[in-house]
């Protein structure tokens, strides 16, 4: 088990397995010493946690765990460029919540990402972070996340 | 005619002309070996090929029609600062569509932008991608794209 | 007082104080030459300077002021990573604006965020950009600005 799987067990979240190719485009692409994740969704053995709008049918709590979610499964987007155990920094988070209007707590949801990045790396978890409010997601997901990773 | 265009002209698309600068800000910037665009819209020649919100009075092949024309136009504005025969792997797309909220079909819509990398770069082509659903575009188009390149 | 300091304050702009550590994120981060922020809010000493969505609640030249604002939080975020002085290029600057579906003028309000680059930067402050519209923004902000920089 790597490190970073470890240190997540640890924390009570499951390192999802590396997702295969998606046909068209990657989970994600190492270029240098970036990784850049696709944008994933809160996807757990194929199936969505939730579905639905933040602030209508999905409440903060479920966004968050969605967010987590989403999280983990770009954690194994990336593992299948690089060793997870190779990163020396996560560089930038966003989070897309699918919201309603009046919605405006995005950044709570994001939250649950930035825990699992906490989680994975420590003070090398700690990421530039933009978090949106959007109208709808693939799938009627609520919650879309993507990173981008330095290696050492 | 560059490999890239012959490339994209054997696909049935033709890459557009060079944008001009636009003002306060330019169609791409290059910094070490990696290319960032600015999101591009679906005009050709001036116009946009539709406008609306997708979901609504834009179908679903309307907008991946954009998808693709919006992708041509994000190759030509890399080609400002680069020449695409020297690109080594398209590292990044984000399809921004313009949705109604209960429109979740941003992948299939997307997937046209991605078709066009494919064919212009072939397994270079094949990058990190992510899909989301907005309330609204400038001029009111469909569908909004950028992608950051790695050059050789 | 630094040169980027000076420049904005002869533009009539005001440079923040960088702000300090959010959490679970980080206001920027540095990885080799590139400086990606966290998105920034059009706060003004901790207070909005106006919050609702672009086109019902608050009409373009409030946006636009609001985008100002933001950017120049972007340059104070940027400012805890590295000297602005150092900066080479703006790369990229990504422009999120609460907009109702009818609201298609994104650009002119982004247009207040990449005036501010050009009178930190001058021609280095010319940027790729993308900006869209979302239905909802953290705190009901009206705009959302994040950047990123190369550094000499």
């Amino acid at each position: 088990m790597s490190e970073v799987a470890a240190r997540l067990a640890a924390a009570g979240y499951e390192l999802p397995p590396a997702p295969g190719a998606l046909g068209s485009y990657v989970p994600a692409v190492l270029t240098d010493r970036l990784v850049f994740t696709a944008g994933q969704l809160p996807l757990r053995a194929g199936q969505l946690l939730a579905s639905g709008i933040v602030g209508a049918e999905i409440d903060p709590e479920q966004a968050r765990a969605c967010a987590e979610q989403a999280a983990l499964n770009a954690l194994a987007a990336a593992s299948t460029v690089c060793d997870l155990d190779d990163v020396e920094r996560v560089v930038k988070l966003t989070g897309y919540v699918a919201s309603t209007a009046g919605f405006t707590a995005q950044p709570s949801v994001v939250d649950g990402a930035s825990a699992v990045m906490l989680a994975a790396f420590g003070e090398a978890g700690r990421h530039a972070r933009a978090a949106v409010g959007v109208i709808a997601l693939p799938l009627g997901a609520p919650v879309e996340i993507e990173i981008v990773l330095a290696l050492r």
